[in-house]
């Protein structure tokens, strides 16, 4: 490339926020789309983000910020989409601009619904961008964590790693710390199956489960995501590495985490519709559990955990019961 | 044996107090010695351990309570030791009962300082009592949650797995799952380690670190546990089994880690001397960094997060600034 690279971010929502934040601060601009131009003219006004992550501060005059996805698109050599993964497809549907000269990183944890396929693969199938020009950007990371200027670690996986470094080193910052990987279709499936063991995580609180039976069902949970991921994609990985089992532990764990919470309400007692509605932010690991299941039914993997989600979201099962059997499938 | 198995309990504190609750659903009768008579007398008159547990209700009619050590250790064919490392040597002194024919159960999580060996190998060495007569109870459980029958899961190991099974069988019910391991080496050292990583753990918090940073810290423990507890004894084992894992994860995330607290304090601007003193229990994982750090010089294991932890609280370093460099070398 002949001139400084160029980066796009796709999405309004709190990632999508994050991301803007962190690049903001190693160049000079960015173009940032969002669907909202409500949104769109309260940044442009108030220099804040009115939905998510609102206490972070932009220097708008580093942004493009546009409704138009085709000239977010057109500006950039790297395009990060960091929407939901059930919005993904459709959004792209808007698109006339060619995709196959730009490189596309996923920092979206999940699957898209029409194509049943994580997001580089969805890109690749779709829209012919070969595997070495597609990435992903990964955790553990809450947003919520990076408006705060806590330290915070990334994965950015990438077929190939000129890439990954080109990206890694524009989001790195002093709260910021990245390391590169070429596990992208392992970072991904981790990024999308820790968001059903979030869900489990949140049932079994919901439920009265304590401390001790959360740290049995997380050390269960990356046995069976290592065994699930084995089965996609083989290859050389430590699965407690930081893209997997601290991303794991992140949504897990903690409290800012949307997934857990969900899982929670269902296992307090609230139905899943209720649950849903009650949440004004999508829980990314709903529509996880029916791709996971599903896929896993090719697969072959043994997955008590995810089949116990997928059975009270999907089936109707009582949660109680199904976390009574699922006890004694764990160890 | 000729007569039903009979199980002595050694030790006041909490994990004795919940050890011997679940060994009360199982058997006729207990062994239970602790060194405070006010305690006992306690417990005689009002059924409850007025120190620890308070809530739990014993039959007292099944319990053998005593203040002699001979007496309760003469009475068992299986001694489970659940007493702080620290003071095992010093207990152990007032033995004139041969040890030597047996089963010598450690539910101590710690080194012996007198001898830097862990428990098993501190019976082995000094009492020459034979591998395959020691065994390990280990969690991920916090006695508060066996206090409250939250569901809990306990790993046996012993290199006689039948004894491995009586030990298990007489300590499950209803809210307490068991399983048996070979790996009495492994299971104890990760034990011990567990304390150090909960004491970083709660110094990060202390020091401001967030959510995602805690999960990154937590990722490279088990990491570093796994090199450490290879080093020592190598075989197969999988390091993400609820024993180390696990009991990892109970003891770095929990509110009722004593060890986390301790490393919270001294995060927050407590000295050691200070943060000890505000305590009125023991935190094992003091005395473990010193014995990790120590055994580590021939060991020459990778372990920045047990150095960081030696230097702040052993070389008086200050916590910030050690975690500071900690954060570079962390993945």
């Amino acid at each position: 490339m002949d001139h400084p690279v160029k980066f796009a971010v796709i999405g309004g929502g709190s990632w999508a926020t994050a991301i803007a934040k962190m690049l903001c601060v190693n160049l000079a601009e960015i173009a940032w789309y969002m669907r909202n131009e409500v949104a769109i003219n309260h940044i442009k006004e108030y220099k804040h983000n009115p939905n998510y992550l609102s206490s972070v501060e932009f220097d708008t005059s580093k942004i493009r910020l546009t409704s138009n996805l085709d000239d977010a698109i057109a500006y950039a050599d790297y395009v990060i989409f960091a929407i939901p993964s059930a919005f993904l497809s459709k959004e792209l549907e808007k698109l006339t601009v060619n995709l196959s000269d730009k490189i596309i990183f996923s920092a979206i944890k999940g699957i898209v619904p029409e194509t049943s396929l994580i997001v580089g693969e969805h890109f690749h199938e779709i829209y012919n961008i070969p595997y070495d020009n597609i990435g992903v950007i990964t955790g553990p990371c809450h947003a919520e964590e990076v408006a705060m200027e806590r330290l915070s670690y990334l994965t950015i996986a990438c077929g190939d790693a000129e890439k990954a470094e080109i990206m890694a080193e524009n989001l790195s910052g002093n709260y910021i710390k990245t390391k590169i990987s070429d596990d992208i279709v392992g970072t991904e499936y981790a990024a999308m199956l820790k968001n059903i063991y979030a869900i489990a995580a949140g049932m079994a609180h919901g439920l009265g489960y304590g401390d001790n039976f959360q740290a049995l069902l997380m050390s269960n949970a990356i046995r069976e995501m290592k065994k699930f991921i084995r089965k996609v994609h083989k290859m050389k990985r430590n699965i407690n590495d930081s893209a997997y089992l601290g991303d794991l532990l992140v949504t897990g764990y903690s409290i800012f985490s949307r997934n857990r919470m969900f899982g929670n309400m269902i296992g307090k007692g609230y139905t899943v519709k209720s649950a849903m509605m009650e949440m004004s932010m999508v829980a990314e690991g709903y529509y996880a559990t029916k791709s996971a299941y599903k896929l896993n039914e090719n697969l072959g993997a043994k997955t008590p955990i995810i089949n116990a989600v997928y059975g009270i979201l999907y089936e109707g099962k009582e949660p109680k019961n199904v976390f009574k059997k699922l006890t004694d499938k764990l160890d």
